[in-house]
């Protein structure tokens, strides 16, 4: 691979202790030849699956061989096991609770890693930071080995939280649910264009949306087009559908949460 | 230029979700070999003047060749273009929405170009997430190629807000305003040593400074002579006259907001 | 040293404004192949026993020849000392207000070095931001030259507060202090190994904890052990003994703060 390879990071940390910064040094220890690449560390504490879906938005326009390290960990020290997956461009460690179900959805996963390999880990390695102890050190070591066989043995069995998908209950009539509110309470549905195709104008090919507190009547391409707090579908950048309200929050106008249900009649 | 090139970030989307991390990701696949480097991803959404101060604060700083990429772009997806702007030291690249016009109130600059060139974008191009599909590529192709005609037109016409500047009301009075607050509560107002000089002991030859809720009657050099919960007016470190309050908030304290004004009678 | 050195930044800057970024750009211009490195920059306005904790917790598994750069500098443009500290593999700069004291607790000082050589510094040097115009080109350019006696004379004499130690009130009772509570609300005491000795298990050696709020009567080899809010001691990554709540705030739980008093009786 041409140039300096990336270590993404996301994690449950926050920002304000010695945590992130501790993980980093222990990267840069065996590697200061990386870009380390914070994502986020401000996932909500122990939130596994809103951490599965940001790392599923944002690591694929990462170059080829990236290494991506996840650290939402509730059940850190107990027998849960800490994993290497490899697909065909990019590297994935952390522990295995699910925060990898997005990726494990894909069809180029390589091979699933149990990191068994000790040697690699921080010493004396803690019971509460295998952030810092493993799967920093492991990141660091791969990003210079780059064989994942070297970590520990293959393994068949992992955890798995279903994805859920779009259900056509009649006739072009499908019920999604939200699967991530960001920052801005934008809602993001799990519809897609497999369900919902865009018309040649690029607006959505929808004939109405509904939701527990009314139906959405707007449709817009962009955000700007809409210039009041009616809330709106549009396709957004992460390839799903999106609820917004231009300069509001769709969570709140709608009462929302990941999990709600959202009811889509295509046109 | 020796050494990496360093492309800076200022953005409102946050820290919390994945629109960060996929920015980096396409400007390091474009070229792994630059320092990405964080201003801040905490701009109010949507204030472009907020961004713009801030950007004309943080960039100069930076080595010749830095590139800056400013993604507050509360209209992106409609006809506003994107912005490639060249002065004599660095590159800026953003929307054209007006967060370049404290760049383009100094008097070297060398071309603006519209980006056109979308074999440079990513694709598909959404029409909501133009900081990963045109300005991250564009800025990292630019830190490859350095020749910023590849990228499009030279253009004479694009928005810039108009800086406010105090305006001399009568011999030695002036009228300013306030242009930032920062975290700390400090008001960052358009005075400069052009209005004020600075006494031989480092202290503004000032008589009077007026506001809405009253006199300021102290003057420091630095914070920590200020001991007690008075405002006072010090030189800052931006080469703007800031009133504050040392520990505390002179936003609060005295009821300002950017854009509040200011009066200073000067000795 | 291999690679490139880490510089690493501790600050209470926040991360909404160009302060940061203006420290950064003062880094590149002086030397672009270094690692930056942002372990926090949310201490609390002030906090210099915050940041001294933090840096103590962070640094040690930075790779050999570290730069850690700390600006908790309430009294920037006062008579306090900007310092270079130098220990057997590490580097410090930062103001001289006691926020090194957890490093000079420590028994490999090579030297303190008063930073006088102004020509080092970012001209014109303010009186307000020494992290841009001193802190930040001392440190790259250290990370050039290497050698601190080219940067101001050693000194004797700095600030120290001090730090506190458990105290053996009467055999096997111990009478402790929280230094330090993070953003989840444990509790970070200042009992380490020295006074606790884990037993076969993994668990802390211990009969009873006595706070002002009651007893603590669990205790945790890992936090998701505990699966109610109970607050448990437990033996911490960074080598104290802290007080948690699983899911919880044992900050919150027990009304405890830095400097509220532990009993602990060793079994």
């Amino acid at each position: 691979m041409a140039g300096r390879r990336s270590v993404t990071l996301i994690t449950d940390f926050g920002t304000t202790g010695p945590y992130v910064g501790a993980m980093k040094g222990a990267l840069l220890r065996v590697n200061p030849d990386i870009n380390i690449i914070d994502i986020t560390h401000d996932i909500r504490r122990g939130d596994i699956l809103e951490a599965a879906f940001v790392l599923h938005c944002a690591f694929s326009t990462f170059p080829e061989g990236s290494i991506h390290v996840v650290v939402v960990d509730p059940t850190v020290g107990s027998e849960r096991k800490p994993l290497l997956v490899s697909t065909e461009n990019h590297y994935f460690i952390g522990p295995d609770n699910g925060v990898f179900s997005y990726i494990f959805a894909r069809d180029d996963i390589y091979s699933v890693v149990e990191i068994t390999e000790d040697h690699f880990f921080h010493k004396p390695t803690s019971a509460t930071f295998h952030g810092r102890d493993i799967f920093a050190p492991v990141a660091a070591w791969l990003s210079k080995i780059g064989d994942t066989s070297r970590f520990g043995p293959v393994v068949e069995s992992y955890r798995r939280m279903e994805i859920p998908v779009p259900n056509e209950v009649k006739a072009k009539a499908w019920r999604g649910t939200v699967l991530y509110v960001d920052r801005f309470g934008n809602l993001i549905t799990n519809f897609t264009e497999k369900q919902i195709p865009l018309d040649e104008r690029g607006y959505p090919a929808v004939s109405r949306v509904l939701t527990i507190r009314g139906e959405i009547k707007k449709f817009c391409r962009y955000f700007s087009e809409s210039t009041d707090q009616e809330p709106f579908l549009i396709f957004g950048s992460s390839g799903y559908y999106e609820i917004a309200v231009n300069g509001g929050s769709a969570a709140e106008a709608l009462g929302l949460q990941p999990g709600g249900e959202v009811g889509i009649i295509v046109r």
